[in-house]
């Protein structure tokens, strides 16, 4: 099943099951109980929001060992994350803005998302999956010169938290075999990241189960699994693309006002 | 007015304005439109929930002069935050919980929270003042062992996310004199902090204004302002009180079992 959030024509937003160029209409809860409404939308008649809105996105850094290894760093032994928050989030086609009075370079990291489907708290690997709705792409947007501003602290939140630096979409696929699949990401068209998910330090369940020891889980939250080699910067007006087979391709443009 | 959520005998989550021993019930919006249901409840025949469920906390770090002089750290030019999930927070009486698994050092941060009453983005400081629906107290509970654990990533939000440990209330206060405030806490009766909030680096206004340029603030999101000297670790079974005058006093005991 894709599930995906819409906005139809008359404003309203709606969600459901696309298939092919058709949503079927869901009530109710995407995480809890739904049911069809008996209603289709066309796919080209209404425009995607983000498949979720989480309460908060678990972002990793240093969760693959190509890039680990590129930038001189040991895999960690348990994940590292910051947290950017639902304020963030943007769904598909819809812009990153540059923040006001930022003027310094902004950089896109196409990464796998996960969504959790049920509050999880302290879940051992082995339950994780029940835990996990599905998967998403993610473009983890970053103003990089913000993050090493003050010598003192790393400003991981600050950085990766405007408004619109939460690229969440096209849909959740809820069935996916990760450890196939591969993350592309295109700037302009041209490929920059094309790296195998299996990668990962640490997997989908394993990453569940550790983030539940030290936080709640609540259904809708995005853990995004962290990025690896071919990370670049966006140019104002350019276009960057995540795509992973089973989820679909999420664009957005970086759009130089605000 | 003292604004407070409680939970009445019959499990009912309800909020209301708190005066002397009593609670006028209020429903509706805090944030927004709400009139006086007509009943009141006696503060004996509740208990108190933290005064709001922000999205976010805003979580400062060097904002007070004699912390950052003590540490040896230059007053920075923007705040320096992380975020605490709102899954961290809980209200008075509640008891924080060690995380399992973690046997190190619990540290309190006694701060002066500042509580947004409406959607927050890009104000300047001469309008900041209408964003601030008042004033909590904030104990911003701190795993120290965890935040240091890896040297390649300071786990500022790991270290402060965990459930519990963002201590709120026990009301929200709507006229405070922050410029004449002290924060005040207790370890088990002992005064360990007693601070003057007109020892901040950046002020209420000024932290409003620049945290809403990095990202959107949301009716009940807190921006924790930062603590400065005589922070100290917490035993299990220990009581913390952090005390405000004008606001009153949030107490709750770290409890060693999950």
């Amino acid at each position: 099943m894709r599930w995906a959030r819409f906005r139809s024509s008359d404003g309203g937003i709606g969600f459901g099951v696309l298939e092919d160029a058709q949503i079927t209409e869901y009530e109710g809860d995407m995480f809890g109980a739904s049911r069809p409404t008996g209603r289709t939308v066309a796919r080209g008649a209404c425009a995607l929001e983000a498949p979720c809105t989480p309460s908060k996105i678990v972002a990793l850094w240093n969760n693959f060992h190509a890039l680990g290894r590129k930038i001189g760093k040991a895999p960690p032994a348990h994940p590292l994350f910051l947290i950017k928050p639902g304020t963030s989030v943007i769904g598909p086609d819809q812009p990153i803005r540059r923040p006001s009075g930022y003027a310094g370079k902004i950089v896109y990291e196409g990464e796998l998302g996960i969504v959790i489907g049920k509050l999880c708290k302290e879940v051992s690997p082995g339950d994780a999956a029940d835990y996990i709705f599905g998967y998403t792409c993610v473009d983890d947007v970053t103003a990089t010169e913000v993050l090493n501003e003050n010598i003192d602290f790393a400003q991981w939140c600050r950085s990766k938290g405007y408004d619109t630096f939460g690229c969440l979409g096209p849909v959740i696929t809820t069935e996916l075999d990760w450890s196939r699949a591969r993350v592309i990401t295109r700037l302009d068209g041209a490929e920059r990241q094309n790296y195998p998910v299996s990668d990962m330090i640490m997997p989908p369940q394993e990453l569940v189960s550790r983030i539940s020891h030290d936080m709640s889980l609540l259904p809708g939250d995005v853990i995004a699994c962290g990025t690896s080699v071919g990370v670049g910067s966006i140019k104002d007006g350019s276009t960057v693309e995540v795509t992973i087979d089973g989820i679909g391709s999420l664009v957005n443009v970086l759009s130089p006002g605000t």
